[in-house]
């Protein structure tokens, strides 16, 4: 019998994360202050992060220790088994090796309580008594729900309104958790208020909810505002995807030549991806491969400049590959990946040409999906399909030059309670938006008279 | 750090199933076939099913050899991890040790697929192209599509139109796993189409389905039927849940006192339990606890009688517990515990004191659910909150007490896809259903003239 997983055990799980600021090439930009446009210090994140999350954000340690309680927790589900797709490659015909992480299997469903779960503790032992948050699709909001039961914090979730409307089941699982999700803009802030003042009927937007969210946590000084993307500290907590991963590549006799993740904010990649790129930086031969979607193609078409990470613009301004805060993609069903920035982490290893970005259209990566669950079973999250398309690239690619290759990619959850996508696939109503420049440029422009990084392009 | 996961990995898996048939203190009575009323043989299965499935039907073998073909399929999530379920404890404040079996982490997430995977491969050895079945809530539709895929078998699925309708995740998922899924009753068939002349908006049943189902199967000898439930060679197949359990009870130095499961058809409870009941039948002090619904108590009041499996009378005659086969139970959420009958070997071994069967109500059972969601992190299927509830009821009982007891319980799927339920739950529409007497004395008159068999109840 040939092995499927490679399974380890709790007491092989990695009892410290990998912080990749210590191995940059060149070092991340500082984040400037909304209003000075000065770098910003960390009483800047006082008011809405407690200080240990924050003393995370800007450590240049390489090796940081994961709390006990943290492990106990992610224990639940990790360490999260490694496949190897045999019936893929099957199908595929590829002389490649494909390996794929199983994010999938934590109670949420994805990747996002591997950080969830670290920011909950911290708040707790901060003495939060509420986590405020926005959520989109509802991965995050899910998996912060959950956290915040673990850690018996009260949790607020507000949820961009046209989601909440067409995704009841995230809302249910939130609600499951006792997490209180209300749809935004709502009549409970100030911010909400105003815009449905304007436009009763407003569908709602990530920047809105963060607006909500954010206001909310600023007013007690116990309560607090979490982030599941984009941040340093996220990606550092995500980090034990990939350190995991390398204990079992070497359990399987293999090392990647290929690493690939779909990018939004950049988490779920950067956690499979960041322990690998250190091997890279240190003289590794691994093509890194982070895949966006072609109608929000943060890393392939658009600079590296400051950008705000909300549409209102009150949080910090990060360096980061964006798209301008005011861009707005077309409604694709990969929620998490519509995100206008990417991580200023991983936009900085572009930059030094340690990560590759590459764009995949949205039919593909349905096609992906659909291939993969009727050789591997399991069902993915439309994010989780880009990485799945580019992976059947590359082994197609293999088979084409007839090449052996390893393939590792990040299966960064499953699809179970995001089938209406599906549903709009077979029903023939997706397509591919090609996205003119002049839909970037325009965007673009509202960004111009900021300040620029060093590397700005 | 306590340890939280039991994991075996894939060289641990058995590499053969157990069949409680060798072991029965009362052999289980013949099925009988519709017409004659006389016991059946293995051709008047024939047409539905391929004689290596009959053959296990009727088997007295102890061990059966699992081939590698499943065991290489099983292992995309097998063996499963056993939970100590230590934050479920805290929660109770209770002395007793819990333990789960994590049913919920194959990729059609419960049991299911440990049969289908197996009726699947022993279709394709006998070489039956097609596969119909008939799904009312969906998990063994869904985890039949798939298991078509693995083996490039054609799949059809009946399922019940009114779950078609309020289920569309269920559907979607059969749909990308490449079934084919129609609502039931349907046009496509003589009986569909004789149900839909009489009403044209009815909202079909389980015993429609079946009949659509069978009448498609035997029209071509390549076609089979398939069931996912009830049968002995499903309860065979489910072992595997049971002796892996065995294995990590041990590798937690452990062993049950009490095992617990939710019971419809009774496969998920019969997987986990019987490898067990095998030591009580040898005279270990084990309380083996079936849970039904209040709402449809097969085993709790229905008597042992022969009875058929469908409504429309064309399936053999099984002696087990039954409400008749024209029991309709309230619209409970939890559609995979709303059968009229229940197991033979379940229904035996409930004779022969070896089962404890007990039913609960479903309010509690949602309760359960959340309270098990909010601190172990899974939020669980409908019918496998019932295990959940009793799992409870017997920790706060150790509590009174004051008795340390060790309670092993089968999580058999999660709710992802369920989540509806919940809903109805949170929104104060469920009530517990009181059931009168009148309504399972009128349903069972329909059985009276029956055969009966030699321990009728």
């Amino acid at each position: 019998m040939k092995t499927t997983k490679y399974v380890l055990t709790e007491k092989d799980m990695p009892r410290r994360w990998y912080n990749i600021m210590a191995d940059m090439p060149t070092p991340a930009e500082p984040a400037l202050h909304p209003g000075t446009g000065q770098p910003a210090g960390p009483e800047d994140f006082a008011p809405i992060f407690p200080m240990n999350l924050i003393e995370q954000e800007v450590s240049t340690e390489r090796w940081i220790d994961i709390p006990d309680e943290v492990l106990q927790k992610l224990a639940i589900w990790r360490p999260s088994p490694l496949f190897r797709a045999h019936a893929l490659e099957k199908a595929l015909g590829t002389p490649a090796k494909i390996f794929y992480k199983n994010e999938g299997v934590s109670p949420a469903g994805s990747h996002k309580p591997n950080t969830a779960i670290a920011q909950a503790y911290y708040n707790k032992v901060a003495g939060t008594k509420k986590i405020i948050t926005e959520t989109g699709a509802g991965q995050w909001g899910s998996a912060l729900a959950m956290s915040c039961a673990f850690f018996g914090i009260e949790c607020k979730v507000y949820m961009v309104k046209i989601s909440y409307n067409h995704k009841p089941y995230r809302r249910l699982m939130m609600q499951t958790w006792g997490a209180d999700c209300t749809a935004s803009p709502s009549n409970e802030t100030e911010s909400g208020r105003s815009i449905l003042a304007k436009d009763p009927d407003c569908p709602g937007s990530l920047g809105m909810a963060i607006s909500e969210a954010v206001e909310v946590a600023v007013q007690d000084e116990t309560s607090k505002y979490a982030l599941g993307s984009v941040l340093n500290h996220v990606m550092i907590h995500q980090s034990i995807i990939g350190l995991e991963a390398q204990k079992q590549m070497e359990m399987a006799g293999a090392y990647p030549d290929v690493i690939i993740g779909s990018a939004g904010g950049g988490s779920n990649f950067a956690g499979l991806a960041f322990p690998f790129a250190l091997d890279k930086i240190n003289g590794k031969d691994i093509d890194i491969i982070a895949v966006e979607p072609t109608s929000c193609p943060t890393m392939t078409r658009g600079p590296f400049a400051y950008d705000f990470g909300d549409t209102v613009q009150k949080t910090p301004m990060l360096a980061m590959h964006t798209l301008g805060h005011n861009f707005v993609p077309e409604p694709i069903h990969a929620g998490g990946l519509r995100y206008h920035g990417m991580a200023p982490l991983v936009s900085q290893l572009i930059l030094d040409k340690i990560i590759r970005p590459e764009a995949v259209p949205q039919i593909e990566t349905f096609k992906a999906g659909i291939t993969f669950a009727k050789s591997e079973g399991y069902i993915s999250a439309p994010e989780c399909n880009h990485a799945i398309a580019m992976t059947i690239r590359e082994a197609l690619k293999a088979k084409e030059e007839g090449k052996e290759k390893t393939i590792l990619f990040n299966w960064s959850g499953h699809g179970l309670v995001d089938l209406a996508a599906y549903d709009s696939f077979f029903q023939g109503e997706l397509s591919d938006h090609e996205l003119p420049q002049e839909q970037i440029d325009a965007a673009l422009k509202d960004i111009e008279s900021f300040p620029k990084p060093k590397q700005a392009t």
